[in-house]
């Protein structure tokens, strides 16, 4: 049967629930086939802790500011909300979506394709945070060191326990869509999603938006941290030779959420193949679908227009063939950069950065089957 | 029995040879207690290979010199040899040396004392080839690329082969010490120690001596290769966080090689204990020993001076208890810059720079046992 629902309606009831990928600390999945609206509802938004999740109050919250600035400063949460407001539209995706695609399997957390949500935060510009700190100006990156705290899997770790911190070049953290939020939604940030306070990097994966934010310290060096270079991590060529480098701005990508992986689908009609599209720092621009394994593509219809750090739903309708037989949906987005998914996985990318055209097996039923 | 062996004589014996602790590529340990002379004979100097061995015909040999350089440079194996040649005596430690004595056991070699030697080196200063090539005045560091070639062990591993590759700071290779070296202790480098060319960065632990060096590499960046962030690097803190850096000097460090662990010593005589002690950039000024597994501490005696990262050999003459026991031995060095070995292994270093007191547990002997 070809799924009921709405395409880009209110698609959310009361037995929509996530995927668990992990249980504690709680890494869990949208189902984007069955949330399929423009902004992801907070209850329904992909969560991804690496650490137990920390217990703040809010009139217990403070954040620091720190390191190569003039005047250091110590912000409880009052103060930053008096600071004023900007809200803005984001797509976070983790950096591991898609890996249950991989072959031979990875490690890490099986995310298939709903470690990717959008939101509308609401926050203090970090710039204004700098500037009233007074940003050094041979600071090289800002870092944001979150509350959750404890040992990482991957080695090799650090000794003892550790928090929760990556950093974000400077020039990105001038940006004024750079946020500190404490809104997810139009209300408080859930606990999952970092309350009191969180980082917001738009364009970037979802690891540079730091959770349960406590201090933004700026250096004068690179931060090579644990989540920069063991995780979160990628090799780069340097003149010849291999280089470690950071995860940052999300690549260009597309999803097909309907249909699912082994549907059935019936013959000799009109099916709505629907999916979500981003990239990082710049806008999609097309949507191409294959629905014979990549051999010939042609092109989706936008639902959403662009919006720059926002994720664009498509679709396409496909007209199922007569007979029965399985069918390989694949879908494939540019950017305005004139990015182009690749064709395959990227090894230097190792479990991270999973944007080729992921397949999506469905089987066309029997006419009158 | 007491070890028979003269202490600080011309020990070397058809019968000695390597302590085998890896094959293929071979990682191959002096037997130290065995060859206690101060300059540690070619083919018994212990050998450290990350990639399979390298096969380079000396007239189809090329250095290349590029990067952040005015005048890139490609010298053949004559060109270096007639630049000229200086002497310089230079210890070097595996960074991984007694491994083997860490609880709980840490993957990688199992070195126990020997993976450290001292030989005397002829080559060209590398500061001599940085001028000729006109080093750039903002380059950061000299990487040092060798022609062995290979997939390195632990994850995170980059895709396909890469080159063994090594940076030190811009300051370390403007030292007149760091030589381009073509001989070790007067003949040909031996196949399995770099030949036909290879650095020696004294002072710093082996794997900065890169072998089969065939190209010197100038970078404006800090160079965040395999060997320098995921192998042979470290933790340390900065600003309360963990961040990652790179292993280079070598740390101030004795080693007790007579009597062995649980050799059998007698009661109620003059035992030679006998030992190695060297430091990076600094100078051993004092061994001291314990009997007692560090409850007591005693002066030991050097057999040789002090000379810039050479090490220094030592003796201390043991009145052995004339009661039967286990005895615990211990040894502490002191550099010029008031180091002194630590009680315990950082855990910061992980498998590396064991340098904490090696505990050398012994048997004294029933009298006219």
């Amino acid at each position: 049967m070809a799924n009921p629902r709405t395409v880009g309606g209110a698609t959310q009831d009361s037995r929509v629930g996530y995927v668990i990928r992990q249980m504690e600390p709680p890494n869990l999945e949208t189902p984007l086939d069955l949330v399929d609206s423009f902004i992801t509802p907070s209850d329904l938004f992909y969560v991804r802790s690496h650490l137990p999740v920390p217990v703040i109050e809010r009139e217990a919250y403070r954040l620091t500011i720190d390191g190569a600035v003039d005047s250091p400063l110590s912000l409880s949460y009052d103060d930053l909300v008096r600071m004023g407001s900007e809200t803005r539209v984001a797509t976070l995706e983790c950096a591991g979506n898609g890996r249950v695609f991989l072959i031979p399997p990875a490690p890490g957390a099986q995310w298939e394709l709903g470690a990717v949500g959008n939101a509308n935060w609401t926050g203090v510009p970090l710039s204004t945070l700098l500037e009233r700190a007074g940003l050094a100006s041979d600071a090289v990156e800002i870092v944001f060191e979150g509350a959750d705290r404890g040992k990482p899997k991957e080695e090799p770790v650090p000794p003892g326990e550790i928090s929760y911190a990556r950093g974000i070049p400077r020039a990105k953290a001038l940006q004024p869509d750079v946020l500190i939020a404490y809104q997810m939604n139009g209300e408080d940030l859930p606990r999952d999603h970092g309350f009191p306070v969180r980082a917001i990097v738009p364009g970037h994966f979802g690891m540079a938006s730091v959770k349960w934010l406590t201090r933004i310290h700026a250096v004068r060096q690179p931060f090579l941290g644990y989540w920069q270079t063991i995780d979160y991590g990628y090799w780069y060529d340097t003149d010849g030779m291999a280089a470690r480098g950071s995860l940052g701005e999300m690549l260009v990508k597309s999803e097909i959420l309907r249909p699912r992986v082994h549907e059935k689908v019936p013959p000799n009609q009109v099916y709505p193949i629907f999916g979500y599209a981003w990239a990082g720092e710049s806008d999609v621009v097309s949507v191409e679908v294959s629905t014979d394994g990549g051999q010939t593509w042609a092109v989706a219809t936008f639902i959403d227009e662009i919006k720059r750090h926002a994720w664009r739903r498509w679709r396409f309708d496909w007209h199922t063939p007569q007979n029965p037989g399985e069918h390989v949906l694949l879908s494939r987005a540019s950017d305005s950069s004139s990015n182009v998914q690749p064709d395959k996985h990227d090894p230097h990318f190792g479990s991270y950065v999973i944007n080729y055209p992921l397949p999506i097996l469905v089987f066309v039923e029997q006419a009158g089957g």
